[in-house]
């Protein structure tokens, strides 16, 4: 059966990158990549953040005693009521990004009596990110007057701005983008006579998934080479987060697959796997690929890779291998985020298992991978 | 919480049509399409037969005492295991389209002591179908003569030939086209000897979506007068299988969502509903819409239709409705089909909840669903 493997070691390390070059930021595990109980641990031990996505994310931390100071609640768009016991549970950090959303939090106010901590989301250019958000979260800037004129007019607290420059963001060019629109949405904030002093700056920073990317020293680089202007202008953020998900768990991940048939179709050999995209690898239908390696041997051949199901989405990616057969293992890297929890029984296949481990790179070895895919 | 409500009296209907305008046929449930128990039940009311894409779902039916003799198994490709476990539980009409999977074929019967009655699935054409296999199944034509050669000399037992339009097909040429496919796969079997005598002409079966499509009648007629040509000709099939899935459970259900959200963005309203690509409707992420009924009132506005979590995959289709708000219902009709069976619980989101019952139009009415959407 298919499973992935989580290196702890390596979610720790990819954690500390953070703290080393974002030693001015809180640094918030967005749990959706993979909620998986030992890497909440695994930061609990740094008294790392959280960024949650719903109201069962926010349960799922407190009922793992996570504080809910150190929790954040980034979803733009929400069901009132998840806003209300996000409120009593003492999650206060809220993002929104449409007026629709701000009568909400003035409701939840009223009905719980706690205050909320509003965040702002901008939208932003998110050319160049593989998993782009396309305009589902974010706020035009046509929208920003008519809605820091209703906090201003409803007394709401708008504590900071955010945006999002979209999963696996392989340009720089997109936070270089996003600073000086955030800047925009402060000055305006600012205009109405509103103080925010928090800047969440989300997620998108990418893992080797077999291109080139910019590290994370370098998107620090930029972002704080922004801020370092902002601050020379008098414009003072006192509360910086950064929200990675895929950069803590993405690279820390493996993905084992077996080959369960090989078919010759029209024009290449198809590899049927015991994983497709209802069980774990649900990103290749938008492009995301994984380095890959075989434990196969012989001549290398180009494949389209599939999945079990008998459902024609559940198609991958190409990759040249060791010429397949059954039996061959696959080992798919970068794939500890996203990829089991959007997992389903779709047919009947079991989901993947998630097993962790402090030292895969020497199962690697002993498999006898020898032959790179397309890493 | 979003929920699947799913009526009875049309699952039955829609099942007896097939023994209406198909009473030659064996009608095989696609159980994929919606595995729930009281389906499965209905189906055994009339002594159906039931299609299964893995063992898992095989063990599913057993333990429903679902006799073996009424299940086959069409999935393609499969891992070896499960063809030894289908064979040991009695269920032996098994597809393949490679020789990979014919060589399994023979290995297990090796094993078990069993015999394959082996069913050939062709590659025929797809176009028209709203969800197309893609070339992930059925082999080409240039591939038979390895084939049919390979089970001559193992001396395998080829049962029957098959194919799959694709799902949804909404074009009664794709029939048309893949009929006379077949009936070469007969002949060219034929001329090596093989005596099959089994034809399951798959699923694909539309339902109304909101466009236009053919009738089972008008299907089974083009099925009916080529079938009728073949005997004329002395081509004789004693055996005739048909595979609806979504033509049983599709038409039978009705999603119904509620707006967690509304939120102006650059070009156009988009409605946040608590059911999405990964609760529900997956197939939206390939071009299926749902006829949609909106229990808001107001002026009818097209909107962009998207799920709860924060992935930018989670967006829907658009609809014209009235404008909605915070709290109204959309309901989608023709999603008691490959719908929930695809939900996950991505960002902590539940799978939304599945009901039967024996009248929903009265339920419909009593909504006041009043101004219909892309119906």
């Amino acid at each position: 059966m298919a499973k992935v493997l989580i290196d702890r070691d390596q979610v720790k390390s990819n954690y500390q990158d953070f703290l080393k070059y974002f030693p001015d930021f809180k640094t918030a595990y967005a749990i959706k990549s993979n909620p998986h109980q030992e890497i909440i641990s695994i930061i609990d031990q740094s008294a790392g953040y959280y960024e949650t996505a719903s109201y069962s994310e926010i349960q799922y931390l407190l009922d793992l005693d996570i504080p809910a100071e150190r929790i954040i609640f980034s979803n733009p768009v929400k069901a009132r009521e998840c806003i209300e016991n996000a409120l009593v549970a003492g999650v206060n950090k809220i993002s929104f990004d449409s007026l629709d959303e701000l009568k909400k939090f003035a409701i939840a106010q009223k009905n719980t009596g706690k205050k909320v901590h509003a965040i702002f989301r901008i939208e932003v250019s998110n050319e160049g990110s593989i998993w782009p958000l396309r305009q589902k979260f974010g706020a035009h800037e046509k929208f920003w007057d008519g809605i820091y004129d209703y906090i201003r007019t409803e007394n709401l607290y708008l504590e900071g701005i955010t945006f999002h420059v979209g999963s696996q963001a392989e340009s720089l060019n997109v936070w270089e983008l996003a600073m000086p629109k955030a800047r925009r949405a402060f000055e305006k904030a600012f205009s109405y006579g509103l103080k925010p002093d928090l800047l969440n700056i989300g997620g998108g920073f990418p893992i080797f998934l077999g291109r080139e990317i910019p590290s994370l020293r370098e998107i620090s680089e930029v972002i704080h080479r922004h801020l370092e202007d902002w601050k020379r202008d008098g414009i003072i953020i006192r509360n910086l987060y950064a929200e990675p998900g895929r950069y803590v768990s993405g690279s820390a991940g493996t993905l084992i697959a077996n080959v369960i048939g090989v078919a010759e179709r029209e024009n290449q050999r198809w590899v049927f796997l015991d994983a497709g995209v209802f069980n774990g690898m649900m990103e290749t239908i938008d492009g995301i690929t994984y380095p890959t390696l075989s434990t196969g041997q012989g001549t290398p051949e180009t494949v389209m890779l599939c999945g079990p199901t008998c459902d024609s989405v559940d198609r991958m990616f190409e990759v040249t291998i060791p010429s397949p057969k059954v039996d061959d293992r696959l080992y798919f890297s970068g794939a500890g985020a996203y990829t089991h929890v959007y997992s389903s029984n779709f047919n009947g296949f079991k989901q993947p298992d998630v097993q962790f481990m402090d030292d895969y790179d020497a199962i690697r070895e002993s498999e006898g991978l020898l032959v790179p895919g397309n890493e």
